[in-house]
């Protein structure tokens, strides 16, 4: 195994999974997570991240394994408290998750960037990895429906993607620049390859590349820079991209995903089950079985998506297709 | 039964046990409770109301029994997370708790006054009584000792009340006012007493008197102002009662409380066992057993309270001392 540093770009649950997958093949200290935080809100005056919070339980072994959010061996007795007081409880927080906001939104409040706060929140949680916002800016993503402009956790959470999708915005990208130890990630000595982990491209990494500079960032590594496809036999294994793909007017397939990341990607994974699109994909591609239902799925995804990227930049002397 | 109301001045545990043999004894709304708040502090960005919480729990049956502080069935996922996050941990936040503090500071936040919150969550957690602060205003008691000035919490729950105290400060009180529904609650009519509980004389109820108005308030109403002893025996049943009385070089006396309170008291509710000291006491007493261990003494100690006041509005013609 090379000692090579890997910078994976995720939003939550599917992306989460990869990057534990890296986090368990690379070796101790190589691994970067930068994470969408368009998704981020404030609610109860907390302030929520919740795919930073996926990424920090998936990578700490906290996460609960049925839900794809939150924490294993929740307790909810705060929860049915607010009930009981006429609080909003249509975003479920548990006991044990509620300490993560709270000293969030303690630490942010009491000046520290976001970046700092997450750095440290993993390192108490023993993550072996650099986990980081996208941004310590306000990018926030809004879904404009058939039902209106809608925050984007009234359309995940609250209307459980319901609302037909026309267009998505990243309001705030501007003002924001990228976290400033995410450069610093990038221009370590050692960086092997960035990872576009199998998010949702439009909700979760696109929000990424809105935030100025990251793109440039991101290529100015001059390393293979791979995607893997949320997209497995035609469909999302979990969320929406499928059923936006479909509201947005596009194919429902891999090859799609892959046109959506040209010209920032060099090469794309995909599941041998969307073998027919192959020659649809303008990239390298490599074909594995991208299921990621237990932590050896995590693991070999991650080893194929490495394989690639060392193809790609020379190691091997033909890519797999 | 009269049909009186009664107002109850209190601030935490004893003085809750005797607002719910009020509330068990007098008509269904014929009791409203101003209480303490120069306690209140703001701890992992939560605004805290800890006087305000215990009268609420112990009026809605939701109080912990052993504690004093806190609900009971309670859940401690909240602190075992914020503890593994580095987060502050000397101020115990139960998971059930949390939501009541949550919900508190966000509506605080949102510009609503603490008056207003409190009375909604008093009314969401049934109790058939009206529970105030003694003001929305930023009153807060501090305490200098032998190692310096500091927060009241500090003094009292990290510190668990070790230091000497040489003196007992309300800052900011000269900004405060009575919380507006005070004045309504003690205007309505049929009002029959005023009861100071058995609460730390210094520290819960001098804070609720240094509020500007307030005394007037009290005394304008003109019916019966009875206090009730916090000392029994000679001691505080729980509490830094006597010991501050001593470190402030006061007699550790139940009617050193009586003197404490004169001006402002018409009769006084103290211990059988305090009985030696009856004949330095300047107001007409009443002797009762004030330890309330069970909610048949909260009762007793209410009806024998009802009973002076009763008795000095000359329902009775004679004070029993």
């Amino acid at each position: 195994m090379s000692t090579g540093r890997v910078a994976a770009v995720c939003g939550g649950v599917g992306g989460a999974k990869l990057a534990d997958g890296l986090l368990r093949t690379l070796p101790r200290g190589a691994l970067g997570v930068i994470v969408n935080t368009g998704d981020d809100f404030e609610h109860l005056g907390l302030r929520i991240s919740p795919d930073i919070d996926t990424v920090l339980y998936t990578l700490s072994g906290l996460a609960n394994p049925d839900t794809g959010w939150g924490r294993r061996d929740e307790t909810w007795t705060f929860m049915r408290a607010l009930e009981a007081l006429g609080g909003e409880t249509w975003f479920r927080l548990g006991d044990g998750d509620l300490a993560t906001h709270v000293e969030r939104t303690r630490r942010v409040a009491a000046g520290e960037p976001l970046s700092v706060v997450v750095a440290d929140i993993a390192h108490r949680l023993g993550i072996p990895a650099c986990v980081l916002p996208m941004t310590d800016g306000g990018l926030r993503t809004r879904v404009l429906t058939d039902e209106g402009l809608i925050d984007f956790q009234d359309y995940f959470v609250r209307r459980q993607c319901r609302p037909r999708v026309r267009e998505i915005r990243f309001e705030g990208a501007a003002a924001c620049r990228p976290a400033a130890r995410i450069a610093a990630l990038l221009a370590e000595p050692g960086l092997e390859a960035i990872v576009i982990c199998p998010s949702n491209p439009y909700l979760s990494v696109d929000p990424v590349l809105a935030v100025p500079g990251m793109r440039e960032l991101l290529q100015a590594t001059g390393v293979p820079i791979i995607a893997v496809s949320p997209l497995i036999a035609g469909t999302a294994v979990k969320g929406p991209t499928a059923k936006i793909m479909g509201e947005l007017g596009k194919p429902i397939s891999a090859a799609e995903v892959a046109h959506h990341y040209e010209g920032l990607i060099d090469g794309f994974v995909l599941d041998r089950r969307d073998e027919a699109v192959v020659s649809q994909i303008r990239v390298p591609v490599l074909l594995s079985c991208t299921l990621m239902a237990t932590t050896d799925d995590r693991r070999r995804v991650a080893i194929d998506t490495m394989r690639l990227a060392r193809q790609l930049a020379g190691h091997c002397e033909q890519v797999w297709r």
